[in-house]
């Protein structure tokens, strides 16, 4: 195992406070947590090692700055630290450890780039702890919802202003997170596939031409609790059992759809909560969490809608109450063509299986590309396993993403 | 109105903590907290002020004495006031109400009993905290289940044994609450029915002979957790969307059941817990609470058998775990004959509508009487609703119950 192999493998569990990958119970370094801020910390630790300049922007995101001259703009790589409850030590991280690998190569190999490179740690990108995502990266391109990100709560009622807050975020100051077009000239992010797509083509490097952003949907049901006991059948109005043929509509509808539809979709009834949940009481609330994705956003859209009318038919039939949010439509992101071509160019040129694809998640990329041409570098992951404990990736194939970063930086960023 | 009655409004509101019945959140007066402690207080001090001895036993059950003479046994009436989350102020505070109600009568009555007299207050009645219900009457007839109880925890993980201790119960001595059987010679409880039997038949007392008590069932569903966005649908092993069938079968089984018996069983999914319960992620697992009931135990069990056959079912065709654990299950509750039959003859000869019926809920009257010779009266409560913040009943039924506690104690423990 060669010296860099070794090196890659140091910091990854540096990066993710461990001492070994095997844990149990996975990682857990929610958005702005204690856990996060120490890995922010290695992150640092790492950064000096390479000799870059860190300091960390108001919205908390950790920037690591390999600066040759101050006028030149800056080529930026990164990705996240934080990870959902009982996630896995790759998702985000090895898009850290990779910018970090490709530094570190750079300057084994004494190459001087002609632009600066920076290292970006984006703040906050999972959505598990304030149905949120990508806050760090919003906050660069200048995107941040405030209004609605002050009502946010997790669910210990505690609200995102004052996690951010006992984090060492300034609220009032946020928005001066948004970073000026001129500064940066362009973004690569590398992140595990979490999917199989890559692992069921035997494929080591995927590069991606769209991302699927998520349709949201927060479906509310009003029925009336009572004693569990005494309440005869046919005189109830029991919110979960009105709703819970929907849980089932979702999934049978995606798979229908996907039989005859070329384009994927996928949709989750992934989240619930039953007022007031006690044993002897009839259910009165239930709160269901959707999410919907294609990269064909009139898909997606449209599903939605089934969702909807769905929620009135039942509506109509149980004399529930039911109200559907939609907490989140985005477009699907295209990645810019060029650095998706050269990106494939430099990968399929240091001899890797490639593949180019599409994306069913949202990473920093997608927001960093509706400012800055933008490109995104998947490797594979074991079983498309994420978001979980035994989520895993190869050394080797990180090492793959990064070679063919440094040798797509060296045409734009060399002589 | 009369002064009776002025006086039961205003003790109600005391018992209450409250100054009008009409709060929009309820009462929520959980087991073992400061809550249930302060209205323990108000018990007291209605005690006092109705010149009663008043001590609280090992569990925190609190006792209110007429004592004529040590050498007499008690004739003891109770019921609790704890409630469930948004629960109603008459669920178990009726009881106590009444209670003192007839204590308060005879006095003011001038008469003078035979047998010693006590009004008992059960401390944690309701499941809704430790998912165990009638802690304090199961205490008194010496049937606590320490093992299991050391093991409850309420949902933010604090264990019933430290919340007992808190509550300034000892958890080494809860055993010594067992009431030796020759010190009571029997026990009265007064309820709101809960249901709308009495209502629909414009009755006004009803005296109940049986009690249905509960199947508890805990399903645990174990799948895989994964990234909502990029796993193929049919790639999946989605806790939630596998075990949603069971969701609607209970519902549906359980009101065709009442189309050909002629013994009422009602079935409820009334708790979830979902893993991990994130907008991104893949349900992973699932528990799902279902509560069972009929005065017929066969029925209920004959159901309860269905519900773990069909969960085999799902086990097999969605390669998920599926656990079914039964939390509770114990034997209806028949009440002593010649109680039932007094009491009956009590209210009619008082002129009130009667009814004899059965219980489709517990209460502490249920574990009285496995030791004593127990009754329970029923008065209605509006729409049959209950656990709920507009449950309500009108302080003149509680009168009308009194009074037939009152003319059936005169004949018992009268000269």
């Amino acid at each position: 195992m060669n010296e860099f192999h070794v090196w890659l493998e140091e910091k990854l569990l540096e990066l993710n406070l461990t001492k070994t990958m095997n844990v149990p119970d996975g990682f857990s370094r929610l958005s702005f947590t204690e856990e996060e801020k120490e890995a922010h910390q290695q992150f640092k630790n790492i950064a000096v090692e390479l000799e870059l300049t860190t300091y960390q922007d108001v919205i908390g995101n950790q920037w690591a700055l390999w600066e040759v001259s101050p006028d030149e703009k800056i080529i930026a790589m990164g990705s996240h630290l934080d990870t959902v409850y009982g996630g896995g030590g790759y998702d985000g991280t090895a898009g850290i450890l990779a910018a970090f690998g490709v530094i570190k190569l750079m300057k084994r190999e004494g190459f001087v780039p002609k632009k600066n490179l920076a290292v970006i740690c984006f703040v906050s990108e999972e959505s598990a702890r304030f149905a949120v995502s990508t806050v760090g990266s919003k906050a660069v391109i200048g995107k941040l919802n405030k209004e609605e990100m002050a009502k946010l709560q997790d669910k210990d009622g505690i609200y995102l202003k004052d996690a951010m807050e006992s984090f060492g975020v300034k609220w009032d100051l946020i928005d001066q997170a948004e970073v000026p077009e001129e500064k940066i000239e362009r973004f690569l992010e590398l992140h595990i596939e979490q999917g199989t797509i890559l692992e069921d083509a035997g494929a080591q490097i995927g590069i991606v031409s769209g991302i699927a952003c998520p349709v949201r949907l927060k479906v509310q049901v009003k029925g009336h609790a009572n004693h569990t006991g005494t309440t005869p059948m046919n005189e109830r109005k029991d919110a979960f059992a009105a709703i819970a043929p929907l849980i089932t509509f979702v999934r049978e509808e995606a798979l229908k759809w996907n039989e005859t539809s070329d384009v994927p979709l996928v949709a989750t009834v992934s989240t619930v909560q039953l007022k007031p949940n006690a044993m002897n009481v009839i259910p009165e609330e239930v709160e269901l969490g959707i999410d919907i994705r294609s990269v064909d956003d009139e898909l997606k859209r449209t599903f939605a809608r089934e969702v909807t009318a769905f929620c009135s038919d039942i509506e109509r039939k149980e004399h529930v109450m039911i109200k559907v949010e939609t907490l989140v439509d985005n477009d699907s992101v295209m990645l810019d063509d060029r650095v998706h071509e050269n990106l494939l160019e430099a990968s399929r040129t240091k001899g890797y299986k490639t593949l180019s694809m599409n994306s069913g998640a949202g990473h920093d990329v997608m927001n960093m590309a509706l400012k800055w041409p933008a490109g995104l570098i998947f490797i594979p992951c074991r079983d498309g396993l994420s978001h979980h404990p035994k989520e895993h990736a190869e050394i080797a194939d990180v090492e793959k993403g990064i070679r063919t970063m440094v040798y797509y930086l060296k045409n734009e960023a060399g002589e």
